[in-house]
């Protein structure tokens, strides 16, 4: 299934790579500068920083069709419903699994277009039960190497934690290695988190030196099971959030909330 | 005058770009991977990270041999020296004009070799006296678009201050007029700095975009002259301990001190 028509024009991938401090969120601009309409997307924008977002988006001359998430985000709000708000037309994508409103919610093995470049939808459960791995598509005039937006799924040399939301470190396991890991090992890993200052990992790195994935999978559930994390501050007001877009009066009205 | 010689093999770029925290500084790991021996450099690497950093070197099979300053940081102090302590053969590198020790003082106009991949040295004099711009090579096999790392010169939207060590408003406008401003518009721009959470940004951005840089020279010595900014917490140590690479023992005898 593609949500729009692909021509046999060039593509030409224009990539930003945008942080977020107080959640040490990484947030995503694509779009393809080869396009006549320069068609861009935006993968975990934070709501903090929307206005930072589409100043550069405008500056850039492009036009933002997606507002996307990897999943339903824990320790910030998301920043798509203002995005919707302020910008007439874009259209939200969150997975069908994660049971929230999106104007496209989208599932494993769904391409999603932006002029001639598309991102694959991998299914990748575990930290959560929604979430989902954006990888650029295998193809003629797509980029090379490959790069996957892997939300919390693969962190480098870390791991989303499984704790809550329907986390399983059983199922993490094997989508890692059977969605991420079987990746070209050149494949560029964005994750939506980093606290250390990497801004980015190639699954050959990772295969090599992830200190949780490189272990068998008792192991991993082990290690999982014992990180003795906090109850993440924001996550009571986050997650309702997040599951409507991050729009705080749908929330006091969810009979009247539209897709977000 | 070239540090190392060329040869006809391709040449490959690995580029990673790291955050620093506390002081928000990016350090650059650039690396030729087409060569047999993966000869690697740092640009501005921090002491808080330099661990970090060199696991990254030697997971990623590299072999360091420059570790490099745009110039003498006010606001941190530079991992050069421990890296030296470290990696035996690391050779340090910074601006003649800065008056620091190093081992390969540069100055406007030398390239510096890693692999078959090399940096221009062109001096952005402004900030501080001996500020460098290290721009990716022009010629066959060297990286496309061009990349500059322009330290404190030019920022994202932004510029370096000029109102202490050696500063200038006009010596910073005519270098980044001069310097940067004249290369391709698709070159990368990465500074030694971002406080928004920006990666990266090209030359045809900041000539259309850039709030300082896109006014005429009077009006941007006024802003700069009219900043109000703080004095930095820790330029007193930072200072002359980075003169002497940030090796805190040379500074105390400075007489015994080698080139560092
Ligand atoms: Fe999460
Ligand atoms: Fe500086």
């Amino acid at each position: 299934r593609a949500y729009n028509a692909s021509s046999s024009e060039p593509s030409k991938l224009l990539f930003r790579q945008l942080f977020e401090n107080e959640s040490s969120t990484y947030t995503y601009l694509l779009a393809d500068v080869a396009h006549p309409e320069k068609p861009a997307l935006l993968i975990d924008p934070v709501d903090r920083t929307v206005e930072r977002d589409l100043t550069l988006v405008k500056e850039l001359g492009l036009k933002l069709i997606y507002a996307m998430n990897t999943h339903v985000h824990a320790d910030h709000v998301t920043g798509t419903g203002l995005i919707k708000g302020k910008v007439p037309g874009v259209k939200s994508i969150i997975s069908k699994a994660s049971n929230s409103k999106a104007d496209l919610p989208v599932e494993h093995g769904d391409k999603i277009y932006f002029g001639n470049l598309f991102l694959e939808v991998r299914a990748t459960p575990g930290h959560t039960v929604g979430c989902l791995t954006y990888v650029t598509g295998d193809g003629p005039n797509q980029p090379q190497p490959r790069m996957a937006f892997t939300g919390d799924a693969l962190l480098v040399r870390g791991c989303g934690r499984t704790d809550f939301q329907g986390g399983s470190s059983h199922q993490l396991y094997n989508s890692i290695h059977s969605q991420i890991f079987t990746l070209p090992k050149d494949t560029l890993v964005y994750p939506a988190h980093d606290y250390k200052g990497f801004t980015v990992t190639t699954v050959g790195e990772e295969v090599l030196y992830n200190p949780r994935l490189t272990k068998d999978e008792e192991t991993f559930k082990n290690i999982m099971e014992n990180l003795n994390l906090e109850y993440p501050k924001m996550i009571d007001v986050a997650v309702p959030a997040n599951m409507v877009c991050g729009l705080q009066d749908l929330m006091k009205k969810p009979s009247e909330a539209s897709p977000c």
